[in-house]
């Protein structure tokens, strides 16, 4: 007898289970789900983690999550309007694209400034967005950045950085204070985008 | 511009979002962290998926989830005591394992006999019980079934069909461990007072 079998079963609610969200009683229940929609579920999920496994990157321009270097959104000529939505993170962008309201492209920064973390601008793609204004003739900069103080302190550094000719714009109120992008409804970051004010 | 890259993450979230205890919301936070994490659990989650939905099944003897036809517990001469442990679900087995108490075999029934549903013996590996009991030399069955009205249905039931040289028992019902009294409910209560001990 071995212990093979109940091994790679073990090891799928232990991996399982280390997802956001998913404790040990959660991943036992997906997991027996998942075996037993074996067709429907299973296979097709182990396939995508494995294509998604090996193709998954930052977009090199953006930080988008992207399967090429360069993400759908800053390759498509569609998206060149000069306008830049700056995200904390790439779940900011889904929410943003889940609205369909916004045509320009993104700039991830993969957080905010942060003197008690040490995160500084080189962590935050900063340079690089100030190379892309440039660059890109782009003519308005969106700050869609969370109501946090981390979130608005890094806002004003960017503003800062990006003086010249363009437009730099913020979300409107109605974003809560505190509030972060990915816990709100479509129809009020809609709101809140075609509301953006100069800054 | 092609829609491919965007389509397998989507893909990847829509298949997420399936699982049960995960929505929309937490399954795109699910594949962000994944990706995240790419080597220390994106990779691994996608190579043990693909073996478990290549290797596992229903263990041909007890319903047991297995990656071989028999599983461990049925193949090991160590679990051969002469007791049978009959449970509804593979969850409840997993559930009696974690104990490390019982040391015989199992049954799993796939749910209980329900009018309502149509489910009859046949659907529950009643009659591959009633094999093994005779197959085995088993001398004790415990019906550890749950305690809802389907679940003792079927204890009956199963109970009318093992007559003979073999002892039946079920689990005994009482207050849980650590259990409050003004958190149970009146069955539970009325079943623990009805089976007090002098102390
Ligand atoms: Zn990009
Ligand atoms: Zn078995």
């Amino acid at each position: 007898m071995t212990d093979r079998n109940l091994t790679d079963i073990d090891a799928l609610i232990e991996l399982m289970a280390k997802l956001p969200g998913l404790g040990p009683r959660s991943a036992r229940r997906a997991v027996l789900h998942l075996i037993r929609k074996r067709a429907l579920l299973l296979t097709p999920l182990a396939d995508t983690l494995q294509t998604v496994a090996e193709t998954a990157r930052e977009c090199l321009n953006c930080g988008n999550i992207s399967t090429s270097d360069v993400c759908d959104i800053c390759t498509s000529n569609k998206r060149a309007t000069g306008e830049i939505c700056v995200v904390e993170d790439v779940s900011d962008l889904w929410a943003m694209e889940r609205t369909g309201v916004f045509k320009g492209r993104y700039h991830v920064l993969g957080g905010t400034l942060s003197a008690l973390d040490a995160i500084g601008p080189d962590e935050l793609r900063i340079p690089r967005l100030v190379d892309r204004v440039a660059a890109e003739n782009i003519t308005e900069v969106i700050l869609a950045l969370n109501a946090t103080i981390d979130g608005q302190t890094t806002a004003h550094y960017i503003a800062d950085q990006l003086h010249g000719n363009i437009r730099l714009t913020s979300l409107a109120q109605g974003v809560p204070i505190g509030g972060e992008l990915d816990y709100l409804d479509e129809g009020t970051i809609t709101a809140a985008l075609q509301a953006r004010k100069d800054i």
